[in-house]
């Protein structure tokens, strides 16, 4: 078997952004947790706890010194809530996340019915929902599509880690049911960069 | 043979609209000119001469009474014009090409780049180019994009008798270019059931 490495892999620049953030907060030597594990490799967040910084499973876990933010994102109310806890909050949301929040928030001022396309469950999702206010379409497939939009004013983002082509058979599907459709295309650049290096190989 | 005719055939709504008021003009006695036929049929441009409705194939060609403005609409500056020469300006235009128009000048002070789908050379693309302040790029088949856009940001409106299909094929061509992409779908309802009632056959 000849394993070959996608000229874009490894770790991407949220995370590692994240992990970061997450270091440095522990240098204070003051207590640090991350709610939530920030990157999905046991060995990693292994060696973030020999560095003192230990993975909260909810805001309850957290009662004093620093609560790292992840990539992920959260939903406005969380930051809040920790803040008002007396919580130091770093928040390590991935600035292409930060994006898709700004885009839905965007589109839900100006009135579009929001539709994201990502997996329902996904925390990154469930931020962007969070950060549009709750009124938003969650479709990770065309049949996810409700029958009737009850709109003809629809506004587009994407969870960060979709495929280009995931997104375009939704947009294709929206198109013939739209009169005015804003795609705001949040497809973080690794993710882009991944997609093209897999397609190479 | 046998001949079939769709479910929605005939003269669409805004060439009835303009025909009707053309013959109303024409009811006053002053001189009635349409700027250019009101109907590609020479039979239906006939009956309207025999009403007193001539055909003027420019502005130079009409100097008093009433000018009628057709469906496809015209530039703001044709208008502009035929009042400074005294015309008494009936304006035919369709309102979904009027919808084209405003469409186009939403997304140029929007700063959305301007792309028609649609005949370069058609009075109705020409007079939404004139409304968009001649700043739009005008295509018809996925051929005519640029290599480069030189932005990611594209509004994209579309010649009211164009088909679903093209528009279709033009956005999906456009989405892996753009961050933000707007289409309003200026295609008009005649158009679509046509194209509905096509299928049906």
């Amino acid at each position: 078997m000849r394993v070959e490495v996608a000229r874009h892999a490894g770790i991407c620049y949220g995370v590692e952004r994240a992990l970061k953030l997450a270091e440095e907060a522990a240098e204070s030597g003051a207590p640090v947790r991350t709610l939530g594990p920030l990157i999905h490799n046991p060995q990693a967040v292994q060696a973030l706890r020999d560095k003192g910084v230990e993975v909260a499973a909810s805001l309850e876990d957290a009662s004093e010194g620093t609560l790292v933010i992840r990539s992920h994102g959260v939903s406005p109310a969380i930051i809040a809530a920790a803040g008002e806890k007396g919580l130091d909050v770093v928040d390590a949301t991935c600035p292409f996340v930060r994006k898709a929040h700004e885009a839905a928030e965007v589109l839900v001022a100006e009135g579009y019915t929001l539709v994201i396309v990502g997996e329902p469950d996904h925390p990154e999702v469930e931020g962007i929902v969070a950060h549009a206010g709750g009124a938003a379409l969650v479709v990770e497939d065309v049949a996810d599509l409700p029958a009737t939009l009850g709109t003809r004013r629809v506004g587009v983002v994407v969870q960060t880690t979709q495929s280009a082509e995931r997104l375009a058979e939704i947009v294709e599907a929206l198109l013939p049911r739209c009169t005015d459709l804003r795609v705001i295309n949040t497809i973080c650049s690794a993710t882009a960069k991944r997609q093209e290096a897999a397609h190479e190989l």
